[in-house]
């Protein structure tokens, strides 16, 4: 198989050379090619998403991505910034479904600004559409009758849309508790409202899954109260943006949170990166905590390659190298990224 | 001066006694008007902001307000159901500048989900708007090209919207510790990017204060990280929603946070709130907590009233009850809704 490295900006590189290490010394004859992305891609060629990359992208059996984004391209009109590299792939390779695992590895207890009870057994996974809503409508800039400068954003979701997230989420809930969470604004929101719906109606497919909404306010709020109360939550791309990177607190760092973003349950096309960004203030040091990226290769083997058994092989070796206490800055400890990058190796031999 | 009261739903008129008990107990010589909203409203007459409501709603110097929201109504048409009410009024009342400040009381640390070195000395305020953005776009149904189901909202704001909002927030900075972070979503939306334009252009006005701007998913991760490295947060309709109830975790209880909702800085017309809301499985049980409601009476005197003596005297009326152990239910404690207003008014005489 064939995996697509796109390191991107940032500390990026950094934390997918040590994902890509993960994978190489797993040995199962994976083939790897290289493309920039982000501002990479734009200082290569003067697009954030270069046609190579995208190609790249689209003929590899899955995609490790590192994070996008460099200040020095924020001012630039919107298709030609990092950012623009991101929702292009997301959107070209029609990848809708966003997993956002958020588990709190046993040690980390005091890496979080949550008590105890609170992140107790921590074990969520936040379910994220990611090629709808808000993100991709129609979108621009105006003069108003009243000759003021208006922006504006159209939110939207339709009901194929909706089902086709929501699906990933009943079956997410079935492998596991049973509980399914879905987060919406339906006492404002016409898009929610269609979204709950949708949702109840496809509830009476998956009776054996207890089905609850909340309010995005409350969602924001029990996130914080008692984060560990939740199993499995699905929601629309912008309350997805928002909650999942709030729940990645209750895991310590940020540093520590893979993500899948996929066409199918199972299958080629997956992109998987870490939910960190790019960090511009601690790039090229060495400093960044590469367990995001290790544990979002994890997530590959799973959903691409169909290979749980290495998944699981490779998500044990960094629960373990965390055990003997192996921890980067971010994590209050002083490994290198390279050297946390060892320290799992070292398990996973 | 008359003060308009809107008890409002189920947890609603338990707390606005307390609170009215406390602006009586000042002898400031205010005569009290009350009228149903929401369910309440429904129910009295068939809309849940009847027009008697809003008309007094508007005569009124300021207007308290319970809480809306009753389960038995949610199956209404979006016009009928207790929400409309809350935005029928800030809309129609122009209340577009809604403060939301989050402090944490001495001796409630232990109430919180947080570590204390994470909300120790906790100070924020959240300026939000509240009758632009998604809320009030065009919104609604309709059959895509498809013949699917299709859930519309259209987000919008224009520059003097987000001007007016800003200045509250740099005015606000300006009475505090001078530092103003805008939070927006401005890598993905339009009218973020406009936002985010404007303020830029408003900060040459305030040399003085120190702004930043944060990214909405960044900020939801902060508020959990550190909160109390924010002073004045200033955002839009939406992500206000989303933060400061996520903010008020971090003070221990949403039962704490009041809330004003005003045209201007100070004068007529402002609406005062507690941002909890009517908490239908312990309405009627004299179990709510009415210091989120007292304190929004303290913002009432400051705001419309102009009484800044009065309002710090209720404000360390609480937290010299709090002081001494007085706590209900979601606190820890074990005091009823009344009982706990009892202990306020003791510090109070
Ligand atoms: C960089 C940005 C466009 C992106 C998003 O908002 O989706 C990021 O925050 C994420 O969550 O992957
Ligand atoms: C009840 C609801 C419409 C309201 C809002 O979203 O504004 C509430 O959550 C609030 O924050 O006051």
């Amino acid at each position: 198989p064939l995996i697509a490295v796109l390191p991107g900006d940032g500390i990026g590189p950094e934390v997918t050379t040590q994902a890509r290490r993960v994978l190489e010394a797993l040995d199962l004859g994976l083939d790897f090619e290289e493309a920039p992305v982000g501002g990479a891609g734009y200082l290569a060629s003067g697009r954030p998403l270069p046609p190579d990359t995208l190609a790249l992208a689209k003929r590899a059996n899955a995609v490790l991505f590192g994070a996008i984004g460099d200040p020095r391209f924020e001012a630039l009109e919107r298709q030609l910034r990092p950012e623009a590299a991101l929702l292009g792939i997301r959107r070209e390779l029609g990848l809708f479904a966003n997993l956002r695992p958020a588990t709190l590895f046993p040690g980390l207890e005091s890496a979080t600004s949550l008590k105890p009870e609170a992140v107790d057994g921590l074990d969520i996974v936040i379910v994220r559409e990611l090629v709808g809503d808000v993100y991709f409508g129609e979108k621009g800039r105006r003069t108003n009758v009243e000759g003021l400068r208006q922006g504006y954003d159209v939110m939207s979701y339709n009901e194929a849309e909706v089902e086709r997230i929501a699906k990933v989420g009943f079956e997410m809930a079935k492998r596991r508790k049973r509980k399914l969470c879905s987060v919406d604004k339906a006492n404002v929101l016409e898009t929610s409202q269609l979204w709950r719906d949708v949702v109840n109606e496809m509830s009476t497919d998956y009776p054996e899954i207890e089905l609850t909404h909340m309010y995005v306010d409350n969602a924001a709020m029990q996130l914080v109260r008692r984060p560990n109360a939740f199993d499995v939550i699905v929601t629309g791309n912008l309350f997805g943006d928002i909650l999942s990177d709030q729940a990645s607190m209750c895991a310590g760092s940020i540093g520590m949170l893979p993500s899948a973003s996929l066409r199918a349950w199972s299958g080629d096309n997956g992109m998987y990166e870490p939910i960190h960004g790019s960090a511009p203030d601690i790039a090229g040091q060495g400093k960044a905590n590469p367990c995001a990226a290790i544990l979002s290769a994890a997530m590959l083997l799973r959903h691409s390659l169909n290979d749980e058994a290495s998944a699981q092989k490779v998500e044990k070796a960094v629960g373990a190298a965390l055990a003997k206490g192996a921890r980067t800055a971010d994590l209050g400890g002083s490994l290198s990224t390279t050297e946390m990058g060892d320290a799992v190796l070292r398990e996973l031999a």
